[in-house]
């Protein structure tokens, strides 16, 4: 824990990976959405990679298609883009996907490490509404409760499925709160 | 392909990435290195790390690490880091690895996509000797055997593994030569 808003996982999630834990996390995405049939699994770069490449496998080893950070907005390019804004490093963050990637009429599956604003999801959210698919879930490892990205996400009607929410992080102490099922 | 030195493999790599393909390569990347016991693997941001994570599962579960690209030297820090020239973007960029995820006397397996001038395994290799670590093996998906970086690890006495080896892309062909096998 830095401070009292930032949370190192550097040892599990995303610096170093625990392999086993992942599976044990890509298992329970699989029950929480057990109603949903996604045809693909989007997720950003870097630490998203890993977590949706083991979850994908018990989605029937589906397609998975990372965000490219730092993408340059050029015209003709065959990309779709989006704006991110990250508070934990204070800048913007232009988000791009391959028009070959994503299609009109596919359901995709949001995965990431953590949901704090909800920035990227948003930015991943718009993406596939540029491109015609249907958003039909966001799956988090990692919810900051105390932020207000996951009650503004399922206000708008999006299905939502954290693993963990952090409810607070003061003098150390880390308290975890229920989750959104 | 784009012109007669890089090769694209955003469909199935290093944007969208083919889950089932990975299990493959993983299970032959355990069946090629089957004589080391590597006690983690290590790779590097971005496209490294879904290859690295299906792969540990091969290989006991073992933790995956993956270096930073884009770090930033600070006295005082807790990475170790190495300047690595990327000839496909013609930019030097500095990868850090936290101190905490590589110690003296661990065995550490190199897994990476690609392999052309060597640039990005030689970053490694320095990161794992700063660390005291011993570089068993380097496992690449693709090298490019028109260019010396296979050449120059093995001569070095590296024990590299390519799944396929593209010997030239001349007029909008591949031709895939054989392995190091």
């Amino acid at each position: 824990m830095i401070g009292s808003d930032i949370l190192k996982v550097d040892m599990f999630l995303n610096h170093q990976i625990d392999v086993k834990l992942l599976n044990d996390i890509g298992k329970e995405f699989r029950r929480v959405f057990s109603g949903i049939r996604p045809d693909k699994i989007l997720t950003i770069e870097a630490s998203g990679i890993g977590i949706a490449c083991i979850a994908a496998q018990y989605f029937d080893n589906i397609p998975v298609v990372f965000a490219k950070k730092g993408a340059h907005r050029n015209v003709g390019s065959n990309l779709y883009y989006s704006d991110v804004f990250s508070y934990t490093k204070g800048v913007t963050c232009t988000i791009g996907v391959s028009k070959d990637y994503l299609h009109a009429g596919e359901k995709i599956l949001i995965i990431d490490d953590f949901l704090a604003k909800g920035g990227a999801v948003l930015g991943l959210k718009d993406i596939i509404e540029q491109a015609g698919a249907q958003l039909c879930g966001v799956g988090i490892v990692i919810e900051k409760g105390f932020q207000d990205g996951g009650e503004k996400l399922r206000r708008m009607g999006i299905n939502v499925q954290s693993l963990a929410v952090v409810q607070s992080m003061r003098d150390g102490k880390i308290s975890f709160g229920k989750g959104s099922r």
